[in-house]
């Protein structure tokens, strides 16, 4: 089995994390993994969906899980954030 | 098999869809759906963690799927957004 490699979704225009799922994809990985939190979420379904239909129609959904991540605010105490792992394989 | 309820996510706090997804469960659904287009896609993410963590600890994440939907633009034109589903069940 493959490593696995993960591309994290940030504040970035979403084409920025398209080309990085390619640049995985075309350096040889079976899959890859796209992690987003709390707002970011919606870009990385955003990069998904266009890497399966502009670019690389041979990649599959393999499975999406979310959760809640406890994170350090900047007042210095502590909130939960929602989190989202889209895996593609191909 | 029981009639699919659908909880469309949109603009409002995550409490409200919150609210409509254990209301649909108290009225004896044993599944619910939560929907979601663009950056909505975030906040239904949230509902669905806050319904677990917070309310209902028996309801499990059923299914998560991701799409493109082609939608009319204000300028009259066409443009692709992003949609997710989220089936919980208990």
């Amino acid at each position: 089995m493959d490593e696995e490699n993960i591309v994290y979704v940030g504040n970035k225009a979403p084409m920025s994390y398209v080309i990085a799922v390619i640049t995985e994809f075309e350096q040889g990985a079976k899959s890859v993994t796209l992690k987003a939190r709390g707002r970011a979420i919606s870009r990385a379904v955003d990069a998904a969906e266009i890497v399966r239909n502009k670019f690389l129609p041979d990649v599959t959904v393999a499975g999406i899980s979310i959760d809640t991540e406890e994170i350090e605010s900047e007042e210095g105490g502590k909130r939960n954030v929602s989190s989202m792992e889209i895996s593609l394989s191909k």
